[in-house]
C-alpha cells in the first residue's frame, strides 16, 4: 500500500494501515496480514447470514431501549446492504483465520459501523457508531459465527439443495416410468442374476435419492434452533433478557424460516451440533451419488465393449485423443463432488472433536466445508440432471441380448426342480457354452411347466 | 482334522470334509477354508436376527402352503435354539468372507437344516430338510443378510444403546442440578473468559447427550424397514405373493418391534442406506463422548499443575512408574472408544460407495462394523457412567480461587464504559500484574455501579 | 466368582477378588472389571512384544547391576514363556482399556512377577518378585507399550506382510508374462478406448503392489526407532545410564531385527508417528487392493451378461437362490478387508491427534488397529493369491471378440487424417451401427498406410 | 454474451458460442457450461505445469521430426507464456470437471493453439496451430493430467512446503535451546507426572517437525516418475518412440528437478499413487501440527485460569465482547488447516479408489485437494512460525510454580522406599493437601539420600 491510498487504524493493539477507502478497520486489516493462507473467503450466504444476524440484532437492541434509534436504523440499513450483497468484496477474511472466527465477526461489526457512520454523514473511523459497542451490542463471536453458519446453511438447504433434489428424484421417477417395460439381465457381484426390469432399477435410485432428501430435510430442521444471546459462553451476559427473542424473531421474520431458540443454550455454544449433523446426511446422500452415477457409468459402458444398456447424452467431445469418444462427464464429475463432500465431511468430524470448554473455535472451518458441500452437491445435481439424466435412453435391442444370454434363468426351477438340479443345469450350460434352454432339452426336463416359469416377465 | 472326526459333504463343487459332529455343512466348511482373514466373527446379536429370519420365513412359508408343516414346524424349533444362542459355536465363518455375506446365510442354512433333520429324526446330512430348499425358501443372501443387520441394529440400538445413553443423560442431568450453586470461571479458546455457573457447563453435557440420543433414536427407526421377500434382486422370484407380508409381520410379532415393508424394494435391495444413516448418528455421538471427555480430562486436571476443578472417582492405580497417580481412565478408554467409531465410519462409507447394480455386496464389513460401533458405545457408556460421571465431584475451592483471578470480568464493564476503555483496564492489570478492581481503583473510575456490575453472579 | 476359587489382592487402592490361580494380579482384575467393552484383546503379537520388553529391561537392569541376578533370571525365564504364548491366556485386558496401556503393562507386570516368583519356589502373590519394583524396573507403561507396538508392528510387517505381498506380487507378474500375447480393448472412463495387452494391465497392477510392499518396506523401518528407557516423559528417571542401550540390544539380539534408540527420545515420547506413517502406507496398499480387486470382478463379469474377459476359479457356490452362480467371493472380501483398513487409518489418525504434553495416551487403540490392519491384509493377500490370482485365466475369445467390436481403433488414423476426420468417422461408425473399416471405405479412405495403422498390434 | 462479443465455435458436437476474444476454445466453452459448480479452479502451479508439458512435448515432437518446428517453436513460446501466467485468466474451467480432466487439457491446448496461431500471424480460430493434432500431439489427457498433478505437487513441495519446513524446524529448535534452563512439571494424562525440561519438550516438537519433513520429502520423490508417453492407456500409441524421453528430459530441464520415467508406465496410467502417498505424509504433518498446537494452546491456556507455561505474541484483539482478551489465534488457525488436509486426504483417498482398468477418471479432484493441501500447509506454516512460534515466551515463574506444587516427584523415591510405599505418601499429600515434604517428613522418612534424589535437577 503506498501512502497515498492508505488511512492509519488504531485497536487496543496499536496502530493499523488500512486501504483509505476500505469500509472494513484495523481487525479486519490485521486478520488480513495474518491469514494469507488459502485465498479462499466465507462465501455469500454466509456474509448474508452476518447482515441478516446484524440487522435482527440492531433492531431487538432498539426495541428492548438499549440502542439509540438513530444508530439502530442506521446499523439496520447498513446491515441490510449487506444481506443484499452491496459489500461482499469488503469481506477479506481468509477462511482459515481467527479461531471462533472474530476476525469475520469484526469484519462485518466494521464494515456496518462505517457504513453506518457514513449513512448518518460521518466518515469513515468517525465512529458515530462503534463496531463492538453498538453494531455487536449484546452479541459476541461465539454465538453470532455459529448462528450464521446455521442460518446460511439452513437458507442453503431449503433454497438450493432441496429444490435439487426434488427435480432430480423426479426426473428419476419419469425414468423409471419409461423404462419399466424394459425387462433385463438382473446383475449382482457383477455376475448373471435373474431378471429385474429397468424402471425397477431405477426407482430403487428414485427412491434412494427421496430417501436421502428426506433425512437432509429432517436433520436441517436442527439449524434452526439458533442460540443468538448466548454472546460469549452461552450466558448472555451484558444483553437485555427480551434481547434473544426479538432478535431471533426478526430473522425468522427476515428469512422466513422457523428459527427458535435452542431447548439449550449452553449445548448450543459448546458444539456446532447441528452443522456436523447436517453434514452427516450430506455424507449419505454422496454415498448415493457415488452408487447412481456408478451404476450408470457401468450401464452406458461402452459404445462396443460394455453393458452399453443405457445411452448419455453427448455434452462433450470425450477425448483429446481419441477421435469420437464420448465420455460419462457428468457423472464422473458427480462423482468427484461426492468424493469432496466425503472428504469434508472427515474435516467436519476432527473439527467438531475441537470443542474446548465453553465454545468450539473450530467454527470458520466448519463453515466453510458445510458451505461449500451444500453448495457444490446443488449446483452438481441440477447440471447432472439436465445434461445426463433428462436426455439418458435405454438401449432395449442390448437388454435383450443380455436377458438372453443370461443363465440365471435357472432359478426359477429352484420350486419344479430343487436348488441342487437346478445348479447342475447352469454349469453344464456354462461349460458346453450353451443356452438353458438347450441343457433342459437334452436331460429330458423340458415339459409345459418349465417353459412357463422360464419366461422372464413372470419372473420380474 | 484326522479321518475319525470328519465326514464327507457335497455341495455344487464337489466334496468337502467337514467335523463329524458339526451341525453346519458343506459351504460353511468350504468359506471356513476359504477366509481365515480376522478370526472375527459377526456376533450373537447377528446371529440372533438370522435365526429370527429362518423361523419367520418357514411361518410365512408354511402359512402360505408352500412349505410341509411337518419341516416348517421342524426348522421353526431349530431356528429358536438359534434365536436363543444355543448354536452360536457353531457360526464358525470370518466377518471378513464372501460378499453379500453368502456363507453366513448358507452356515444359517445348513446348521437349521441338520437341526431339524435331527429334530425330525433324522441324521446330520440326511437332509430331511434341505438348506436351500426349505430353509432358504423363497429368500436369498441378498435380502436376507441385509435385513439381519437391521434387525440385529435395531434391537441393540434399542434394547443397549438408548438405555445407556438414558441413564447417561440422566447422571449429566443431575450434576447439572448439583453444581448449579458453582460459579466459576468460563473458558474460551482457552483463554479466560466471563464467568459460567459449572452447572451450566454441564446442562450443556447433558443436553448434547439428549440431543444426539435422539438423532439416534430417529435415524434407527429406519431400520425398520426391512425389504424381506426382495430375494435375489428385489423381484421376489419363486417367493408366495403374501409371503413377504407375513414373514415381516412375524419378524414383528416375534421382536415387538415395528418392522415393516420399505416404500420401495429395489431401493432397500440396493443400498444399505439406514446403516449407513444409523452409524452417521453413532459418529455424531463419538463426538460428543470425544468433546466431553476432553473437557472433563482438561478439568480434573491436575491434582496439582492443572485446572483441578472436577474430581474423579479413582478406579485404579494410574501409572506403572509414578506412585500415587490416578489417572481419568474411564474418560480416555472413552475416547479411544470414540476414535473407533469414528473409523468405523470411514469403513462403512467406503462400503457403503461398493454398492453395484442390484445390491451392494459389502454387507458383512457393514454388519460388523455397525453392530461393534453399538456395542462397544453402549459398553462404554455403562461403566463411564457407574466408574466415573456418577462419582465426579467438583473442586468448589478451586474454582472460585480460578473465579476471582480472571480478567474476564471487564466484560460486564462494556455498557458502563465501552469496550474500548475495558480492554485498556484489562491489558493494564495483566501487564501490571494486578486485579481488576485495583486498575479500576487506580483510574478512579470506581463506583457503586462498577461494583455491582463486577459481581460474577449478575453475570450467569 | 464363588469364595472358593477367588484370592484377595491388594493395591494402593484398596483389596480385589481374583480367581485364584490367576497369574495376573488385582491391578488387571480391576482392569477386567474397568473395561468390559468390546471383548477384544490386543493380539498375540502385541503380548510376545510385551514379553520381549521385559525379558530385555531386566537383562539390562541385571547388566547394570540394579536387579538381583537371581530375580532377573526369573523374569528373564518368566519373560520368554510370554513370548512363546505360554500365558496368553492370562492376558485379559480389552484392548479398550486405561489411556496408554497401563492395565495392558500392568496385566504383564503381574503375570511376569507372579509366574517368576513361581520359578523361585513360592506362591502367587507372595512377590519374591515385584511387579512393579522388579519387572517393571527402569520402565513405564508410557515408554513400554509404544515400544510393543513398535516391536509387533515391526514383526509382523517383516514376517507377515511383505512375504505376503512378494508372493502376490511373483503371481502377478507371472500372470502378465503368461497373458503379454493377448491383446484385448483398453477402456478407460469405462469408454472404449485403443488397445492393450492384458499382460500390460496386469503388469501395471504387478507394479503397483511391489510399489505399494516398497513404501511399506521403508516407512516400517522408521518402527525400529524405539524410546525405550524414556519411561515416564522421556527424561529416563530412575533408569540407570546404560539401561536403555542395553535393553534395547537385547530386543535387537532377540529379533534379530535392528532396533535402535531414536534421534529424539522426547518425540518418541509424544507421538506414535512410525505407527500412524506405516498405517498410511497400509491405507495405500488398501487403495490398491481396492482398484485391482474391482478391476478383476469388472474383468470377470458374467459370465453371460458381463465382460467376460478373465475367468476366476470357483472356490464355493455363489448363491443360496440363484443355482450354478458363481461370485468373485475373494475379490469381493478383499475388498471388504481394505475398507476396514481406510476406516481404521481415520481411527489412527483421531487417536494420534489425542497427544497431549508428554505422551499420546490412546495408544492401546492405535496399537490394537495397526496389528489387526496388518494381520487382515496378510491373511487376505495370501488367501487371494492361492484361490483367486493363482488359478485366474484369460478368456481370450472374448477379448478378441470385444477388441475386433471396439471403434476407438481409430485413433491409430491421427496422424493420418487428423483429430477431427477420424473423430467424424467414429461418430458415423457408432450412429450408423458399423464397423470402423466399413465406414472408413464407404469414405473412400481405404489404403495400405490405413490398413496397416489399424491392425492393433501395432498399437500396443 | 451477447452477439457482439462472441463468436462461433466448432467441434465434433456443433457449435458454440465463445467470447471472441477468448483465447480459449469451443471444448473449454463447452466445460464451462457443463460444470457451473463450486467457482474453484485448479491453481497456478497446476496450470504452469501443463504449459511446462506442452512446451516440452513439442520440443520433443520437433527433435523427433513429427511437428513442422515453425510451429513447435509457436507452440512453445505460447506454451511459455502460460508458464509464466500470463494467460492464467484464460483457464477457466471448474475444478470438478469432466473425468481426467480432459476439459482442463482442452483448455490448455486451445489456449495455447490460438496463442500460437496469433504468433505465427493468424487470427483466434484460424488454427495455424490446432489444439489436438498439434499442442497435445502424442499425448493424452490421461497422460498429461497425471503428469502435471505430479509436476505442480513437486514443484509446490520443493519450493514452498520443504522450506516451510525448515524455518519451522529451525525456530522449534532455537525455542528448544532456549528453554533447556526451564525445568517444569511434566503432564501425562494431563496429571502431575515427573519433571521436564521445557526445552526437552520443545526438542521433541522440533524433531517430529523434522521426521515429517523427511517423510515428506522422501514420499515426494515418487512424483519424479512420471509417465508422459502413455498417453491414452500407456502404449504410448501414435508417438514416436523418442518422444517420450526427450520430453521428460525438457521438463526435468526446465524444472531442475530430476524427472524420469516410470517404472512401470501401465502402473502410473492406473493409479495416481505418488499423489495419494504424498498427501498421506501431509495428514501425517497435519496431525503433528494438531498436536504441538494443541500443546501450545494448553501451555499458553489462562493468562489467570490456565497453566500459563508460555506467552504467544499478541496479534490481534481476541474477542468482539471480552475487552482485552488475546486469543491464539494463530494456533487455532493452524490446527483448522489441518482439520482439512485431514479431510482431504479422506477425499484422496475416495477418489484413489476411483480407479477403473486402464485410469482413474478422478485426476481432477485429486490435483486440486493435493495442491490445496501442500499450499495452505506451506503457508500456514510460515505465518505460524512468523507471528507465533518466534516471538513465544516461556513464564519462568508460572513453570516453577507448578514443579513446587507437583506430587510426581515422588516417583524418583522408587528405588529407595519401593513404589508401594511411594504411591502411599503421595496419596497421603493428595487428601491431607500437604507437600510432599512435609509427608514424608512426618513420616520420619527424611535423609539426606531422599533430599538428593528429590531435586527436580536431578530428574531431567
Amino acid at each position: 500500500m503506498d501512502s497515498m491510498s492508505v488511512r492509519i487504524g488504531r485497536d487496543s493493539l496499536g496502530e493499523v494501515r488500512i486501504p483509505a477507502d476500505a469500509l472494513y478497520g484495523p481487525q479486519t486489516q490485521r486478520a488480513v496480514e495474518n491469514f494469507p493462507v488459502s485465498g479462499l473467503r466465507l462465501p455469500r450466504a454466509f456474509i448474508r447470514a452476518q447482515g441478516l444476524i446484524k440487522a435482527s440484532a440492531a433492531h431487538a437492541n432498539m426495541t428492548c431501549g438499549q440502542l439509540d434509534e438513530r444508530k439502530a436504523r442506521a446499523i439496520i440499513q447498513a446491515a441490510e446492504e449487506v444481506i443484499e450483497g452491496k459489500w461482499d468484496g469488503q469481506f477479506v477474511v481468509d477462511a482459515f483465520q481467527a479461531g471462533a472466527g472474530t476476525s469475520q465477526n469484526m469484519n462485518a461489526n466494521e464494515v456496518i459501523a462505517n457504513r453506518a457512520t457514513q449513512l448518518l454523514g460521518g466518515q469513515i473511523d468517525q465512529m458515530l457508531v462503534h463496531p463492538n459497542d453498538d453494531v455487536n451490542m449484546a452479541q459476541s463471536t461465539n454465538d453470532t459465527i455459529h448462528v450464521a453458519i446455521n442460518i446460511a446453511g439452513a437458507e442453503l438447504v431449503q433454497h438450493e439443495l432441496l429444490p435439487a433434489l426434488d427435480r432430480t428424484v423426479k426426473v428419476l421417477w419419469a425414468k423409471s416410468e419409461q423404462f419399466m417395460g424394459i425387462i433385463k439381465a438382473g446383475r449382482t457381484h457383477l455376475q448373471d442374476a435373474v431378471p429385474i426390469r429397468m424402471g425397477q432399477e431405477f426407482s430403487g435410485y428414485a427412491q434412494s435419492f427421496a430417501n436421502a432428501r428426506e433425512r437432509i430435510r429432517q436433520t436441517a430442521e436442527r439449524l434452526y434452533e439458533i442460540g443468538l444471546g448466548g454472546n460469549a459462553v452461552g450466558t448472555g451476559i451484558n444483553a437485555h433478557p427480551q434481547y434473544a427473542e426479538l432478535a431471533i424473531e426478526e430473522i425468522a421474520r427476515r428469512t422466513g424460516l422457523p428459527f427458535a431458540q435452542p431447548r439449550n443454550r449452553f449445548a448450543f455454544m459448546q458444539n456446532t451440533a447441528a452443522a456436523l449433523e447436517v453434514h452427516s446426511a450430506l455424507k449419505e446422500l454422496a454415498v448415493h451419488v457415488i452408487k447412481v452415477t456408478s451404476d450408470l457409468r457401468l450401464l452406458s459402458s461402452g459404445p462396443r465393449t460394455g453393458l452399453a444398456e443405457v445411452q448419455l447424452p453427448a455434452v462433450q467431445p470425450g477425448s483429446s485423443i481419441m477421435p469420437g469418444k464420448v465420455n460419462p462427464v457428468m457423472l464422473e464429475m458427480s462423482y468427484m463432488v461426492a468424493a469432496q463432500v466425503i472428504g469434508n465431511d472427515a474435516t467436519m468430524t476432527v473439527a467438531g472433536c475441537g470443542s474446548q470448554l465453553e465454545i468450539n473455535v473450530m467454527m470458520p472451518v466448519i463453515g466453510y466445508n458445510l458451505l461449500q458441500s451444500i453448495t457444490i452437491l446443488s449446483n452438481m445435481l441440477d447440471v447432472l440432471r439436465e445434461k445426463c439424466l433428462e436426455g439418458l435412453e435405454a438401449n432395449e435391442v442390448q437388454c435383450a441380448k443380455w436377458m438372453e444370454a443370461s443363465l440365471s434363468l435357472v432359478t426359477a426351477l429352484n420350486p419344479l426342480i430343487g436348488y441342487d438340479k437346478a445348479a447342475a443345469l447352469a454349469k453344464q450350460a456354462f461349460s458346453e457354452n450353451k443356452t438353458l434352454v438347450q441343457v433342459i432339452r437334452e436331460a429330458g426336463l423340458w415339459s409345459p411347466d418349465i417353459e412357463e416359469a422360464l419366461r422372464p416377465e413372470k419372473m420380474v
